[in-house]
């Protein structure tokens, strides 16, 4: 039997197991989901066991287990290591949700006219990673496995990977490899496939603003001191001007932008501005001066704030002048900006620019680094010829404007660099409400990643 | 007996009635305390009775009822109004009290050496209002009652009165009065008595900046939409310019300052910056330039956020660009500012400054107008008169920062001026945690109200 004919053979169950996979409420964020979270570990573990793996295995971490699993056919064979995460973004707000975030649902949209499953993790990561554990499967079942494989899968991604450096330093021999392949990014759309070249790095930090120790009546003291809130938006206001350029001291200066060749490819990519504000149903675009949509997300770093609170947020009225007034802000870094270093320009800065009135405190949760695969090697001309073979295009090289931390770190750790052959859509809803991924994308997986370690496997022999 | 006795007698009663009435959460904005508050109304009827009223009643209303209770002594006599609310604010952050909100608790601070009862609603209103009670039940019960007395207590003050205007039109008769009392301001001091001649307005409103119809991912939406949450910063900073100015075009036009010999007295007033600093523990005190402390919470208008709220707020981190940002935002009026045309004034403005990508919704939610007590008047004099008599010492008049906004409805609709006679001080906490109300203001109040019925009947006396 081929491989394509295994697949096509298990389709359903695929799906099933997925939908398992799913509903389990893996939050890493959430400390009550920390039972949940171990519960989708030992699941992705049984997996890859009937997956065909040599081993596989739960490494606990000082928060939630790492999965490593590994089948060696030859030393002489390339070695793939696969990273995924099983773990998810919290779910809310809840109440936007069509259909329950952990009950996987089918349903059809314009995008995808075969059905996409809606729920929280779908494509960011379950669906994506789960494409691997069933490509694999379908290699080793039908015998045509042609390299090394390991799998590292990790819950903690969505809270900045605080145990993954360490787990990888201390593992690096039974971590070698030759390539990392991660499924966690967007393809253009399915007529234009693409493979991630960039990835943003980030920073992100709680700040606090406080003007007393205790709320204040704004009658008695209204006009006549600090109002934290009024402070903070101040505060975050003065961080960009009116060309949207942050102001942040120094911000830009490791900024480099990519080639003109590169920059051209990226604004010839098909856009379709419509399909992108779609989504999430934005009333316009709007960004640094100069720019292209793409180029805001993908070669421009960012500052956001992400959450903010503050006051009496109740039913009905206060008329209260809180002590303290919060934000969670995060910046998504670029080229050869260093998260650590942005960290340190920001809370100078943001202390700096503070009124004496009031007291901040920064406290910074997580942070990585960006990240840029070489498009001159073996790996990623066989990742180019897979999805050529799959596809029927050659893929557009992109800068993708999300982040994964840890990939910067696997570069600088294992010496090995990433492809990052996404099968989603950016119009997924990672991160938001009624998240989705496309049955034609998790099934286009599945055949793409066999023609990928086929095509690894040819160059690798050519070059050796 | 006289009145001086029976109130000595009978201290620990009056004490203990208070606490029974502050032990119910009578939190007017909250549903789930509906009940609570129709308890309390009919508590305050139950004390009114027995104060020796000739009728108390509960008056429904679309919200929470009016307690209206009277006796009349004589149609020659001048009628004196009391008008009170029994409501009280939210009691949170309730992780910052130190006792129970709800269970009164005598504490002795710096400022209050004899003891203060700690709770919600000590000082406002219940027990300033209290003080009323109590006063006309000592005139009552022995005999020396000098004027008609009507009592009109509500329980919708601290959400702007809604259904007040409409009960003193209907029952504008049974209200005829010849003046309107309300202890529910401050004094400046135990030394430094003070009664309050101007009360500022009040608008309140929620804004809500919406930029898209779903939360995004900050990586693949970061610096291409408008994040509303920085969108609703860079718009609440522009409200005010460098000198706390407001920026609101016409916002100004109606403000007339006091004169300078007012100014001046306001000014030569005693103001403990420590102390004023020290309740709510302000690190320091700014305001619009050029300005006293006084002035800018008396005779100037503010604009200040009392809540914001919007993206993920809870535990850990999530990099969200959310669709939604929200904030509750208040305006003290000063002078002949209409509160109407102040939020007529802040809606276009506030929607006129908003950038293409976002949607403004602006929901007022109560007002209130400014209010001036004349000083030439034969009240003005009696309740300048009965503080000299129990505190020793003339009192200030002073402008105060905060809002009853339904005395200038009082004066609009009843046509009667209204003293505003109150006992406790800016440092009680009103609105805050640990709200408290000292026993020497308490029972000082109770012992100056009859020295004000006294005192008025004399003058009304001497001018018929």
């Amino acid at each position: 039997m081929t491989t394509t004919e295994y697949i096509e053979q298990h389709r359903d169950r695929f799906l099933n197991e997925l939908k398992t996979l799913i509903r389990i409420p893996s939050i890493s964020t959430a400390s009550e989901h920390k039972k949940d979270t171990h519960q989708c570990a030992v699941r992705v573990q049984e997996y890859l066991v009937r997956a065909g793996m040599d081993k596989a295995e739960l490494y606990p971490t000082d928060g939630h287990p790492i999965v490593y699993a590994e089948k060696i056919i030859g030393e002489d064979k390339p070695t793939i290591l696969v990273y995924g995460h099983y773990d998810v973004q919290p779910a809310d707000p809840l109440d936007e949700w069509d259909t329950p975030p952990f009950e996987p649902t089918i349903k059809t949209t314009a995008q995808h006219p075969q059905g996409a499953i809606f729920a929280r993790g779908a494509t960011d990561d379950k669906g994506q990673m789960f494409i691997h554990v069933k490509a694999v499967e379908a290699m080793v079942q039908t015998g045509s496995l042609p390299c090394n494989v390991k799998f590292m899968i990790e819950g903690e991604e969505e809270i900045g990977s605080p145990n993954l450096l360490p787990f990888i330093k201390e593992y690096r021999e039974m971590l070698r490899s030759d390539v990392i392949l991660i499924s966690d990014t967007s393809l253009l759309s399915k007529n234009h496939p693409s493979i991630t070249v960039g990835l943003r790095g980030l920073t992100y930090l709680d700040v606090k603003v406080r003007a007393a120790r205790a709320d204040m009546h704004s009658g008695l003291f209204g006009g006549a001191v600090a109002n934290p809130i009024n402070v903070l938006c101040d505060m975050v206001a003065s961080l960009k001007d009116e060309k949207k350029h942050i102001t942040i001291p120094s911000f830009y200066d490791d900024v480099e932008f990519p080639s003109e060749r590169d920059r051209t490819l990226m604004r010839e990519a098909p856009f379709d501005a419509e399909e992108y504000m779609d989504s999430p149903g934005v009333f316009g675009l709007e960004g640094e001066e100069g720019y292209t949509t793409y180029e805001r997300t993908g070669i421009l770093p960012t500052l956001d704030v992400n959450g903010i609170w503050g006051g009496f947020t109740g039913e009905g009225s206060k008329t209260v002048i809180p002590a303290v007034a919060s934000a969670k802000i995060s910046m998504r870094l670029v080229s050869k900006q260093n998260y650590e270093k942005i960290t340190r320009l920001f809370t100078e800065h943001f202390k700096q620019i503070a009124p004496d009135t009031v007291k901040i405190e920064v406290h910074p949760h997580h942070g990585g680094n960006p990240y840029v695969t070489p498009t001159d090697t073996p790996e990623y001309k066989a990742a180019e010829a897979a999805i050529q073979q799959t596809f029927g295009e050659k893929p557009v090289p992109m800068y993708e404007g999300g982040s994964i931390p840890i990939v910067a770190q696997f570069k600088e750790v294992l010496g090995v660099e990433t492809i990052l052959m996404g099968f989603g859509f950016d119009t997924d809803g990672l991160h938001s409400p009624n998240e989705h991924f496309g049955l034609w994308n998790f099934f286009k997986g599945i055949e793409t990643v066999p023609a990928f370690f086929s095509a690894y496997a040819r160059m690798k022999d050519l070059t050796a």
